[in-house]
């Protein structure tokens, strides 16, 4: 066995592409963003890791709310957009029709399969370039047809897969197998 | 546009599957998670969300190393298999090669294309079912056959999606485009 050494590097595949909302001085303003993961399972809290720097951070520390959305491959070209420029020079207010759920400050994109509502629980500052936002899920929202089985069904989604070092992104694939079953025949591993 | 709502729900697509090494009552244990994603890029840092009963994070606090290694669809039965159970009740550390790196307590796999080395910088305690592990990254480690350019290649990883309502296993797909060039035409969005 052979492996070569990279130094510290974000290898982790695949990456979510996300789109995160917030209102900015007054202003609807969105960022794409491929750091947002899972902080717990009950209750349900994500972590999205943005840039100190970033517009969007302002708002969201400013009024403690955001959006995650869930882009879908047809909309590749608007999400790529946004992650290329600053609300600071430009308005992303007008690129998708918006609408407000409990929060009255977490614009969210109708357009995206999928939308979280977040209340912002905390943020981290390790002491270099980001800021992990800590939200805490308020509300979900999809549109029956990307359902199956009452629940978003990622074959309708078709969300995006983003490569860091590289810059590529990519579709998501086919279907495997389900989980927690495949694995059953390691059942008699310590028989072996 | 009629949106369903479905209370808070961690509807993130696409999750990773990540393979989670440490040392556990001196032996190497491992855990299967798809709550994975970066904390810091700069200098680069993961978050890992664990259930606060879990085996594998007793031995992370402990030692304060663990490690993250990617697996590849050819791995998906032990990998479900590792998910499925706890090291306190089976021994996990003969499922596959291990190889150590710069921490000594941080056990890594032979078998997967991509493998993380971290220090646990910090963890948190949101009052919920989960901590939120730091992870400070000292070394990232491949073999030359998942390269290309000189990076790991997700075409030849082929690294496993995970969706968390329906418990389902997928590929990640096929190449869309190359991120930061595709949303070009959208520039002159001030102008329409």
């Amino acid at each position: 066995m052979k492996k070569r050494t990279f130094g510290p590097q974000l290898f982790i595949y695949p990456m979510p592409v996300v789109i995160v909302g917030a209102i900015v001085n007054e202003k609807p303003n969105f960022n794409t963003i491929a750091y947002c993961g899972v902080a717990q399972s009950q209750p349900p809290m994500l972590a999205i890791s943005m840039d100190k720097r970033r517009y969007t951070i302002t708002g969201i520390k400013e009024n403690r709310t955001f959006s995650v959305n869930i882009p879908s491959v047809e909309m590749l070209e608007p999400t790529d957009y946004i992650g290329t420029c600053s609300g600071r020079d430009v308005d992303k207010s007008g690129l998708f029709n918006l609408f407000y759920g409990k929060l009255k400050t977490a614009p969210m994109i109708e357009e995206c399969p999928v939308n979280i509502e977040c209340e912002l629980a905390d943020y981290m500052d390790f002491g270099g370039k980001n800021d992990l936002l800590i939200g805490r899920i308020v509300e979900t929202y999809a549109e029956n047809k990307y359902l199956t089985d009452e629940y978003p069904d990622i074959e309708k989604i078709r969300p995006i897969v983003f490569t860091r070092q590289d810059h590529k992104y990519w579709e998501t694939g086919r279907f495997l197998t389900e989980a927690y079953k495949t694995g059953k025949k390691y059942n008699n591993l310590e028989d072996r």
